[in-house]
């Protein structure tokens, strides 16, 4: 279908709904797999619930900190946990700056409102932090800090993006979700180019969500095994099996992969083939 | 979560999501099963397509056969054919109506623009129509008889009722859906309840979207077949797989599942469980 016949805000939901169903996608949630506290259905209730937030960004009506807070909040209400943090922090600015180009103005033009907001969105989530940030989001003292340092959105990315995939999309100008949505239209239409995007993106870079979770070497680890999967030397439902038993899932790659979609499926990609 | 935390569109959409993703549901499309040019994804992208109609019957801003054909146009973005159209016709007038008694005084008040609007929504879509109906879809000169006859929607509803279950819980009060609600809430909460709701349903009636499409004989079989496997003289994959493979699908429970969905979760019925 044409992109000019969805809203900006549903093909960001389309985006969400896409990502979730495609399998085999080791690790994460699909149609195949659920986690006991965390199912399907709570990320498509999710893509149910976040619409009001991403109508705000296409009519631009808040700022980027307050409408990523207001996605959380709405998708806060079921009861499985954080399922598309990381992805809003990159498709709400992408909605609002109809694109990459766009996008990476705007998160440039954040402020100190905007780091307040979305640290208060992150206090609403049971999103892993690492021990020892000095920005810690536990401490009620974190808001003087942003406002004595006069901390941008964009320079609290600056501050995580060495630790953490989704922020350095905001601060190297979205180069996986760019480089996801050119595999995807070179890969072709439909579900299959969806995972093969996957693997690949995370066959690229060590997964920062798996990271903070285990550690970088497990984190290099899967990443390497997604790679012998490519290379044909290891067998995708083994290593599917193999993050599942381990609860190693890819939760940053799978929102960069969300991100990447939007912006093929702007460009004309067939999500139907 | 509470039902006071969701739009009564929101729970429309989260009755049509639950729907699709419970299984397995035999012979329909669920998270296990695609068919051809129907898949997963496209009952999904009706989900969030169907949106703004659902709002509008909210909103109360819309004639029931205005809105239900604004749904089918919004649903026919995709290339996946009639995903809910029966689905539409119990949620629209439930949303309306806030409830089944709601919703069994409405129906009696639509009028003769209601059936035009019900008749070129129905032109729109693929639904299967029975040879030799009075009332063609397909014969243009159907809206000067609606017209001449001053029929309404809901006379054309009395009309279809003898062959059509969706159609007969506008002139029955909605008897399968009050009946599939209170099944809900006696299963229980989660996902199981559903498809154990679904099979008694199926094992209660002949399913008039098998009958229409196989014949009344396949459809009774079907039904008798649900209640061995609720009996357990028969498996129950087994009978999902027979289905799947005679293209047996039983679309009018599962549109009857999503409006007992719906019901059940305005009472409070736990869909997380």
């Amino acid at each position: 279908m044409k992109p000019t016949l969805m809203s900006r805000a549903e093909r960001a939901q389309l985006a969400m709904m896409i990502e979730v169903a495609a399998y085999p996608k080791p690790g994460n949630v699909d149609r195949c797999h659920d986690y006991e506290n965390t199912r399907l259905e709570h990320f498509l209730a999710s893509v149910i619930f976040a619409r009001p937030a991403l109508e705000e960004a296409e009519r631009f009506s808040a700022g980027i900190g307050r409408v990523i807070r207001h996605a959380v909040e709405l998708t806060n209400r079921h009861a499985g946990g954080n399922t598309h943090f990381g992805a809003f922090v990159l498709l709400i600015p992408l909605v609002m700056g109809d694109g990459i180009a766009g996008a990476s103005r705007l998160v440039r033009s954040t402020d100190t409102s905007d780091a307040i907001e979305f640290y208060k969105a992150f206090a609403e989530t049971e999103v892993r932090v690492l021990p020892g940030d000095e920005l810690d989001i536990r401490d009620p003292a974190v808001y003087d800090e942003l406002r004595a340092r006069g901390m941008t959105l964009y320079d609290v990315m600056v501050h995580s993006a060495p630790r953490d995939m989704v922020a350095r999309e905001w601060t190297n100008g979205f180069v996986l979700t760019c480089r996801g949505s050119k595999i995807l239209m070179e890969l072709g239409s439909g579900r299959d180019a969806v995972t093969g995007m996957f693997l690949r993106l995370l066959a690229s870079e060590p997964d920062t969500f798996i990271a903070k979770k285990h550690g970088m070497k497990v984190a290099e680890r899967t990443m390497c095994e997604a790679q012998e999967v490519l290379d044909g030397t290891r067998d995708l439902a083994d290593f599917d099996r193999a993050c599942i038993a381990g609860g190693i899932n890819p939760g940053s790659i799978a929102d960069i992969t969300i991100a990447a979609i939007y912006t093929a499926l702007g460009e004309g990609w067939d999500w139907e083939g």
